[in-house]
């Protein structure tokens, strides 16, 4: 195998992290490929980051063209448009590219039940799920995963309130009744390398989802004559650093999550590469978790030209994307490429 | 005309976006004066962005001036203080220094009806306008823009309901009652070279407006006992970044804009250098465009060093106002400064 | 004394805004040391600013190691959490060790009377205090500073709706009665130098607050229900620019706060360093200030590689860590490290 950078190309879906990818892929002296729609290639072309476009009618159709990128020597970077377009279980059934970080990992991020138990034995303290109504004893949030996902949510506080309102969706039955815990949204953008068998704490974020962040916008008076709903679309990114005397329990939170996958079962080599703790802070400076992303995160974005803290950790400016290509190129000069891949 | 951009200088008005416009333009090789007040000559001093500070005593005493900036053969960067404070006629039949940009299409931003022509033919998705109060079918915002702009606007759902609140604004007679869509506010920073012939996207941003984005911050219960009315004064802005799967549209619907500002009386050449697109995305995911700025907005303030997608596509600091400097000197370098006066 | 930057190094409590401190001092070529609590060290260690840790048990601990500073040739730099885990009194009675900035100001600041004193002094637009309830004629913010610090903070309208709401806390002695403004809260970060006399402004943030940022995520009718109440704990901050025009005011009253601070008892040199003035910009543009940090802020954090203010007037990422560091290294280089020193 070659340990010169130059033979290998960076590859990935045109979407969700695709620019910080490819441009962090070339600033580490890779080739990169583009699988693009003809709708979205401007945008690859406008920010110069693509070396090679691969046009598809749909990323669906991703199967077609990956020949083209094994005979291009790519390694291919799972974002959150590529595993769901792909599906997790297709993405370790079929993908026959180079493929960088854990495929078994996807499995136990995609099911509710199997990520909430690797939290939950890594330690973090997760919000209350209630399986029967009729134990509601505090205020809960009703979130729906099927048609309605991202939509309709709504609060409850007793086993009454909660059968009331679900008159509103007599078809849902994906759902689930969450504790609500009242604070503020926080995503911790984390890498842990293979090679280095560091930890690193990338950036943090906060989504900025329609209409739940500007519900508050709507005088509460108003709101109440037009009967709004709450709906957690991601429309984008904000940038935010965190207090930093949380530091400490983020990095110890992050190193449990690691330790504990390497017991999961079908994921040998534990969770590796980029991903994401999404959680509330409550105004006890507790850390609620609700969900893991075992892979590069949107969130992650803001920091194209490096963030608050990766720019105290390196001296050039360095973004998620490009620090996965970095671990690739480690890893190819050291003639440990087996090390990165799934 | 010299071919040599030290023989140029850029100027504009000591407010807006003044900052970045001077820094850029000396960070492309131009003198830079600013026209300024006595009371904000210390901004500008501090941040060492200006070779040269003429002070007047009225941003409107403009004109008394000019004849120094021609002179000193600078090239003026209007900004939004710019054209409210001279306005757009003014601008179009009085300005004599060189200027940047078309000055007819500042006309078409101006009149709210022009506007509305302009964006509909783009193909853009506008809310909806009610012209008769009778006509109201679903929540709409009363937006006032005479003595009370920006403030007490409010929200109704009938025409009712209309008549009632608008009695607490008995001598308003300029407002408008615009469909009210629920979804985050999102600012678009478009960048038109006409040397280039290429349509780039710089950067988002959010504002952050009094008190809109602080209402928020008190609970329901304590709105409602102190009857807080929302008001929509601008005191900053934002960075954000936008789902990446967005930017296809945001790039076909400003292609559209600037296609389609060729047409228009009495814009010869078009729209071209910055321009913003002001609108909100609901929780489909459609972006609903309330604004049209044919100039350079505020919200690109936060990115005098260069944006998350500026970074991409430029490999030094690139902000909008150095944006704008690099095309006038690119049109110097190749004798076609013409091309870039309107 | 020496003249050598080498000779010296500079010291902080891990916490706060140790990360930008430490990173700007290895920036400017100074040795740097964090003194640390066990679980605090990983952090320092991750980003690679601290040359030396020195670990103790608890930040209270700080005299016990003191001596270490001294043979070290240390200057300490005081940030919120230094100064909140000694004391002020502490600070000024005990710290032997060089000290960067005023002793006697950190009293100013800590003492609400006293602090409202300066501020009014130095020409401050200050929100209005009622010594006695039976006064309230306007919305108000009643504050505790006790147990109940940061919670259970609520608004009142009149001298009945008061009394009512305090019966939920019938222990608290401890509170003030502030006139409630409503606008958009707006952190300004200041620089004075004791070398160049000049006041610089080096960027602004928004705090990120548990949970009074993210009640308005919750619809009015659900919080009703969920008879939420606010809390204002600081989880993080965000980065944000300001309305161009208001540079001017904001100067002004930076610079009345120097100027004032000269004049306090037991503060020969003034206030110099960092500071940062808290307050609130209403609707009408006005800023009412509630509150003098006379250190850094964390609201600096987003900004370790500079903000997009920093970056016009320096040509190198400047944050007010490093720029702290600049002004002793400039300081040392001159002879006149006395100057800086409190």
């Amino acid at each position: 195998m070659s340990t010169s950078v130059s033979d290998y190309a960076i590859a990935t879906l045109g979407s969700h992290t695709a620019l910080q990818i490819l441009k962090g892929a070339k600033d580490e002296g890779f080739k990169t490929i583009v699988v693009s729609t003809k709708k979205s290639r401007q945008v690859y072309e406008s920010y110069k980051v693509a070396d090679k476009i691969i046009e598809i009618d749909n990323y669906e159709d991703y199967f077609a063209i990956e020949e083209q990128l094994i005979e291009q020597n790519a390694v291919v970077i799972p974002h959150g448009s590529f595993v769901s377009y792909l599906g997790h279980q297709q993405v370790k059934d079929k993908v026959k590219a180079m493929h960088y970080g854990s495929k078994g990992i996807l499995h136990w991020e995609a099911d509710r039940e199997m990520e909430r138990t690797w939290l939950k034995k890594a330690g973090l303290n997760v919000p209350k799920i209630f399986r029967n109504p009729e134990e509601i004893d505090r205020p809960v949030i009703i979130k729906f995963h099927g048609a309605n996902g991202g939509f309709g949510y709504f609060i409850a506080h007793s086993p009454e309130e909660f059968h009331e309102k679900m008159k509103e969706f007599p078809d849902e039955e994906d759902y689930v009744i969450q504790e609500y815990v009242v604070g503020v949204p926080m995503y911790v953008h984390y890498f842990q390398s293979p090679l280095t068998g560091e930890l690193e704490i990338m950036s943090f974020d906060k989504r900025y989802e329609s209409n739940a962040d500007s519900i508050g916008r709507i005088a509460a008076r108003d709101q109440l004559a037009a009967n709004i709903h709450t709906s957690y679309t991601i429309t984008g990114n904000i940038p935010v650093v965190v207090r930093e005397s949380m530091l400490p329990m983020f990095f110890e939170i992050g190193k449990n999550v690691v330790d504990v996958s390497k017991t999961l079962d079908e994921v040998p080599k534990g969770l590796y590469g980029p991903f994401c703790l999404e959680g509330i802070i409550d105004p006890q400076l507790n850390f609620r978790v609700f969900e893991i992303s075992a892979r590069i995160v949107a969130g992650t974005n803001p920091y194209t030209n490096g963030s608050p803290y990766s720019w105290l950790r390196y001296r050039e400016p360095m973004s998620t994307g490009r620090r996965i290509a970095r671990d690739i190129k480690e890893a190819i000069q050291a003639g440990r490429l087996e090390d990165v891949l799934g």
